[in-house]
């Protein structure tokens, strides 16, 4: 796996597949205004959830993936620094985050 | 609480708090642009995902207002003229797909 | 759908298959304690946590069930006797809860 | 961090804080048990979804704790003797079967 990592100026990360990544975050901007449109033209309630369900699919799988790119990336350069423990609470911290369980 | 369904041609439906919907969704569609932007920048991997989760959050809060007026309008009149059964199925098909329970 | 809703002394609620749900509940009672089983013989964390996503999924299949059976009978029969909003209001309390969006 | 691995026949691994797991885990059996109770005596359909509601986030709070004694133990051990690919891909898995995002 590629490592993400590129140190510079503040923590800058090149994510690995990133125009795939900004291709899918595209399109889900794409859907939210398509979502907005149906609430405003009175569109049949169980049809924008249903969109809405799509959406939360789309920004979920994105989720994964970038989680999965930190974690190849990020948190094993920080192991392998001896820096493991806090990369691995703060990978813990977003998992959490990710799956509703804290606030903020 | 204000019945929602006004029927039309087609299946028209005026969401109660419309505007405050509208103007939520926009706001959505903002943050998906600036995670994208995030991305682009190459901002570090656990502050995109951070404002992900934000995301889900507020993406959730509007699945969860329009549910409560879809139940409250569509689903209680469809109960209302005998053809209760159909529309709770509809309606546990919807907070099944919100979970994540089913696909599609 | 069956009524599920036989009032009695307090709110007495025979759900539709209980025998059903009692056998899936066991079951999942079971499970629980092979969960604790494996901690107790120190098996491998990844082993545990698959079944423990196991356990999840068929404790959210009983939940989706008792909610289809409580939207398809009690919520349905007050919305007949005119106390729809008030069922309602407690059904969005309890999806809420369900998807972990609200304490306690 | 405690280092949660200790090789032995097979890959067996001691959990740290063992003993609170295991209590937490009985408490959460026990309260299977009495959900299987209320469903038996017929209780409300809304007090038996909250019950699961809170025997869900108290397996979601165990789920969470292995996640890290694993992401901690196993998997910063795994990336120290360079097999941190393999182990990362597993905690990924591990992580969306855990949101209910892939099958079995």
């Amino acid at each position: 796996m590629p490592d993400c990592c590129i140190p510079d100026e503040g923590p800058k990360v090149v994510q690995p597949g990133k125009q795939k990544l900004l291709s899918r975050l595209n399109r889900i901007e794409g859907q939210v205004r398509g979502i907005t449109k149906m609430v405003d033209e009175d569109r049949y309630c169980v049809d924008v959830l249903t969109q809405i369900s799509a959406i939360k699919s789309a920004i979920d799988s994105v989720a994964m993936q970038l989680l999965e790119n930190h974690a190849h990336g990020c948190v094993a350069k920080a192991i392998q620094e001896g820096k493991g423990d806090a990369a691995i609470d703060e990978l813990m911290m977003v998992v959490k985050k990710l799956s509703g369980k804290t606030l903020g």
